[in-house]
């Protein structure tokens, strides 16, 4: 007999379906007994009745939430009133006729059957084999599933290439602070903390090239907002005519993933009581100093003249622009050269300001980028007065002394957009296996291997 | 006015359009100047005519290859004679009548103009942002990036989930050779060498998850088939009734991105002058024994009873198995137990030998993968025959210990299929930037900081 998903079973009312899955709450009511049965689709729920089986209603008193099990029985209608809305399966419950029990699993350390989990963060991410089956835990990385999936397709829609970025990298080009060191046979190597300088490279080969990759940063202090290995997603494309190409392609890329969210994750959004940000037809646009006018008008605040946002400028400014537009989400430009890498692309007419980028919503930074350097010789200056070592990106800057178009890019990480779309508290809710100061999988004893 | 892709241009014979690139290679013939323009769709060819634009002309004159260039002019139709079925704007060209260069590019260290790269590999390495740009380079990795995201493709098709899984890992679960240590924190930490453990962990949540992430291994020797760094495809699947459903998936598969090559890169196959492996309607299986018995009674070399296939059984079985059915395929499977990882599937009958299994394809290793064991007590006990350190795989061990169906799944290198596939005979030719004993990025210097 096939097996059928849970999720697939109002369409087989009156007939013997075959389902597998995982016990994950069982109710005993007088002679009956009810669990609901978790497969990959979702939940259904099964009756035992001594009446119907009496074979499987005595199995079933032993069932213990996680045991694996295959159910054989008849697909019934609920009565209306009993319609559970809340679950694809909720129009039907499945009686049993036959009960095998696959693996039977341990007394949990906790009960993982309510509709949120019912243990601290650091608790659930100890027990991540546990926690990661809990229907509220899995669509949290069906939405980042999603948003990785649909930037990759937005991309491939655009004509870009996919790459590979490396993860090894011989050196620390964007500064040396926070960064993991290898023991790399006799030599010294580095965790990247970014793909910026390949997808550069690989942009002068493909022109539109995009890469999904990890990346690494020894954040020396557990914050809600940082972690030692993420996901970013990056872009970067040859032949803009403006740094505008740039923001608007940004900006087409997020309205997709918004998009592809609102059309395919709409059970998880709803379960995780999230509301996807409103991206208005033209996203607004303003200088840091524009930026900072606002800021000073309306809230009184003086940070005209700052190098930079702060995370307080960066929720007035968001909020401003909210009530002004109904837009969450506004880009903010121009910020003063000698605050962002050395390959940011100066303003022709005051090059005291680049045409560097950041995308805000409802509060803070989703999305960085903006136009680059691409002439040779500027690059090269850039690259001295930054204090650059040449020789340790010479093939990157080999990829601009042999001829390269104006060009930009961004990128976003996967954690931050999923932590931030679905109004996570902590970072660590949105990465299956999170890593920080304190832990890898396990949190570090205190007098573990020092 | 809007800029066209060159192969793009067939469809507007008889207008103006705007093309953008680099030169590609530039040719005198008296009077006129040829280039051929290349743009992230391919190449044009371009004539300059005095007699049409004397400006223009005149700047070609100075053009000298990888040049970054924009022109306009009009797309002419060339005499059949003269059509070049090799590039997709191969029935027409451009003639000039404006010229502007808009990055000038250095003399270069070797041409890299003809349509193969005359260069050894270590230098093309050494100069890989130039290299990259190369027709036949591009075609290599269009390639890659089609096994990538056609085997995503398949997977999502067959309702796996994507997950993310981690580069560090906390210990060398697998045995320690070979590992690159991390400096954490305070700790020790190591770059992952399979997503082994995290894909079962993550199936007895989704059932079926699929994973494209880097693993590392510290290879001390420069081999032509190792790098340090390389993109392991992962697949794992819940509720098989046998190995052989994994094997049908892996075979299903391999099929799909073979399917794919051969749907939307026959233009890179045919540069490369790469045929695609057969795949019959089902790939012949074989137990090891009876591998070893075929390889005996063929070829006469006794290799009954050796504990796996070496290099030279590879080839000599797959050459008996491409003249018996056609196929450029088999799996073998049935190692011996102890042979392979603690989790891997002892057969029921015979726990001696195990459902691990193996993919070869013209005479090499394409993929592997299996059936695990489900069993807590039987994982645990296997774990402790292994020694392995239980405390190190903790969350793995976990989420078997709360129950876990039957379930088994497979892996390939991105690289190793790439360079398979396109008969390539270094896998540093299908790997944008390889990592090995010598080289991140540049080679070492003899004298670096050891």
């Amino acid at each position: 007999m096939e097996r059928t998903l849970t999720k697939q079973t109002p369409a087989h009312v009156g007939e013997e379906v075959l389902v597998k899955g995982w016990v994950n709450v069982r109710r005993d009511h007088g002679k009956l007994i009810f669990i609901d049965i978790r497969d990959r689709g979702g939940l259904l729920q099964v009756v035992f009745n001594p009446q119907v089986s009496v074979e499987a209603h005595q199995v079933a008193t032993t069932l213990k939430n996680e045991d694996v099990i295959e159910i054989k029985g008849k697909i019934n209608a609920r009565p209306e009133k009993l319609v559970n809305p809340k679950i694809a399966s909720g129009t039907v419950e499945l009686e049993a006729t036959e009960l095998v029990i696959v693996a039977h699993a341990a007394p949990l350390p906790f009960d993982t059957s309510k509709e949120t989990l019912d243990a601290e963060l650091p608790t659930q991410l100890d027990h991540r084999a546990i926690t990661l089956r809990h229907p509220s835990v899995k669509a949290v990385f069906k939405v980042q599933a999603t948003v990785i999936d649909s930037f990759r397709e937005f991309m491939k829609s655009q004509d870009f290439f996919e790459f590979q970025a490396p993860c090894i990298t011989p050196s620390t080009a964007e500064g040396g602070a926070e960064v993991f060191e290898i023991k790399y046979f006799d030599h010294k190597a580095y965790l990247t903390q970014s793909p910026q300088l390949y997808k550069q490279i690989a942009m002068t080969a493909f022109e539109r090239v995009f890469s999904v990759n990890k990346i690494f940063r020894a954040e020396p202090s557990v914050t809600t907002r940082h972690l030692t290995e993420v996901v970013s997603l990056d872009a970067e494309m040859a032949f803009i005519n403006s740094w505008t190409d740039v923001r608007d392609m940004a900006e087409e890329t997020v309205r997709f993933v918004l998009k592809t969210l609102g059309e395919t994750c709409t059970a998880e959004l709803t379960m995780l009581d999230a509301t996807l940000p409103t991206m208005i037809e033209k996203t607004p646009t303003y200088t840091l100093a524009e930026a900072q006018e606002k800021i000073f008008a309306q809230s009184g605040r003086d940070v005209r003249g700052e190098k930079d946002l702060n995370p307080e400028d960066e929720r007035t400014l968001c909020s401003i622009v909210k009530e002004e537009t109904g837009s969450d989400f506004v880009f903010v430009y121009g910020y003063p050269t000698r605050q962002r890498p050395f390959y940011v692309y100066p303003n022709d007419e005051n090059p005291e300001i680049n045409e560097g980028m950041d995308l805000l919503c409802r509060g803070v930074e989703w999305l960085s980028g903006g136009r680059r350097i691409n002439d040779y010789a500027q690059l090269e200056k850039h690259a001295e007065i930054w204090e650059m070592d040449k020789s340790k990106i010479k093939m990157f800057l080999d990829a601009f002394k042999y001829g390269a178009p104006p060009e930009g890019g961004f990128a976003f990480g996967a954690e931050r957009m999923t932590m931030q779309i679905l109004g996570l508290k902590n970072i660590r809710e949105a990465c299956m296996f999170p890593r920080d100061l304190s832990r890898i999988d396990e949190r570090f004893a205190v007098a573990d291997e020092k």
